[in-house]
């Protein structure tokens, strides 16, 4: 019998099919893996072509060379200049689309992703975060600041070389309010994090746990949306990622080159977003909100079932995707 | 200056990026046009394979043919049998899967899609999503039912032969319970349909419609989710289709047949998915649910901000592809 589950935060509701379900090690890409190279003449994030970008806006240097870049996108979804106008005209709902949209290049080498990178680089990758996302935040037009990853064609990214975009949007996504509003709601019934009570029960259940280390706890959600959707929850209860002490960034680095790892070689390096979800201290979330990385592997395709009705049906079960994640050293 | 539009009847924001976008005829796939044979002796949906799908549930037949054959999905995402219990221990809410899922063989010949299906085969087409549908909202353990249909890969089908499905849900799920909500709010505060609304203003504008006929008009909504996507409405005010008169039922044939022509020609053969969205009368939604049909073509990619914004960024301008849509005789 295939059972419906409901995600604990999220409050969506996701069909489990075992009927259709497959073994975790058939969800392995069948893509042909082909060499990388280090560098390329004609991609634009590759030193020696930083003519071929807008202006850099921050960099990280070590030796006179960049580490880690910060442009704006060439194609921006929002632009930086400009008024915030609302406009209402009967169904004619606008705002002007000023906000922020850059891209984060993350090494100087073509092919150094994530799960390749020394502890060091991904410190410095993630200490550019903290500071793009910060500065973001400051500016006053700016109500949600979002950091993502395009991995893979199936992923959406169309370059290669490896790098993470920001965007600071004017308005707060209709999704994002309805889920602050149901953990503000949680909060104020419960006395408690909806996050940290649901990272509690996942660690007491322990099934679909992958990883746990002193400050942070990988796992597959009780109703992940698609087959290895995955979590990483910081056990300390911190509405942003940008409060996170040195040592737990530190921690947090090593995490996330693990569990990258485990794609790369559990699934023959899969495409995949990676969502960092934050809210700054002192824009009154600090209790009820709680950061943490949500990584979506483009494992299956949505159709019309998902499209009409915004529930998923994941063929594969958090506990057994777990099991074997857990298995790959 | 990008603009970002709110979407009247779902609230869900739309960034418009003009910097981003494509003229209408550049999103053509450029998929190679193959010839689909009328008939293919491994299709489970061919005549004469009628033993390779489960029993048949219903059928339409001329002359000792049938016309239209509904069957029980294979490989359902949903138990017809069993009984529905709902379970609450701490995080893990579930539901145990039961419902229905059929599949409606819309044709005996293996490549008569709508567009090029003789108005009277659509017609037998609809009217056995009527009865499969009030069938459907006969069983005690459903609450909501959804009509579907994904054309071509990209749309995430696995069979050719034309067909569409229904899934009969034990839940509602999160989303429409959410447009249901805010559609009966906007019917308190304003005493009018929100659909009506919204038809209205955009007949009076104009510039979004790709037709109109008696009982009917197909535009493309002003905050539009991605490029193409079209909506069809009915003029008169009616929470189903199954409500729909005779005449009503004949015309939305042909409008249906038309817009699938049309994107057919214009758009070489894209790859949609077709969602109707229909509640039946007794349901209570009698006054503030309106029914359509939203077509959604896959030709552009989500990627990381689409994920973790829960937004689209649109590359198109509803106005310029109505206008392109117009042009296609």
């Amino acid at each position: 019998m295939p059972e419906i589950r409901q995600n604990f935060i999220t409050k969506e509701w996701v069909i489990f099919a075992p009927e259709r379900s497959k073994r975790p090690e058939e969800f392995k890409t069948k893509k042909e893996k082909r060499e990388v190279p280090s560098h390329s003449p004609i991609c634009p994030f590759c030193p020696g072509n930083e003519h071929l970008t807008p202006p850099e806006l921050f960099s990280i240097k070590k030796d006179g060379n960049w580490l880690v870049r910060v442009v704006p996108n060439k194609f921006p979804a929002l632009e930086r200049e400009g008024e915030k106008i609302r406009s209402l005209k009967g169904i004619k709902r606008s705002i002007t689309g000023v906000g922020i949209h850059e891209v984060l290049i993350e090494a100087p080498l073509h092919n150094l992703f994530i799960p390749f990178m020394g502890e060091e680089q991904i410190l410095t990758v993630l200490e550019t975060y903290r500071l793009r996302y910060l500065e973001a935040w400051k500016d006053p037009k700016v109500e949600m600041v979002l950091i993502f990853k395009n991995h893979g064609e199936g992923a959406g990214t169309s370059l290669e070389h490896p790098h993470s975009q920001l965007i600071g949007l004017p308005i707060i996504p209709t999704d994002i309010r309805q889920r602050l509003w149901d953990a503000m709601r949680y909060y104020d019934e419960n006395g408690e994090c909806i996050y940290c009570r649901n990272l509690e029960e996942e660690i007491k259940d322990g099934e679909r746990i992958v990883m746990e280390t002193k400050n942070f706890v990988v796992f597959i959600p009780y109703a992940a949306y698609t087959p290895f959707h995955t979590w990483i929850f910081p056990k300390n209860h911190r509405c942003s990622f940008s409060d996170a002490k040195d040592d737990e960034m530190e921690e947090f680095a090593r995490v996330l080159k693990d569990i990258l790892l485990k794609f790369y070689k559990g699934l023959n390096d899969p495409d995949y977003n990676i969502l960092l979800r934050s809210y700054p201290s002192g824009k009154g979330t600090e209790r009820f909100f709680h950061w943490y990385v949500s990584i979506v592997l483009r494992l299956t395709k949505s159709a019309g079932f998902e499209l009409g009705s915004g529930m998923f049906i994941n063929t594969s079960l958090p506990e057994k995707d777990a099991e074997f994640l857990r298995s790959i050293k």
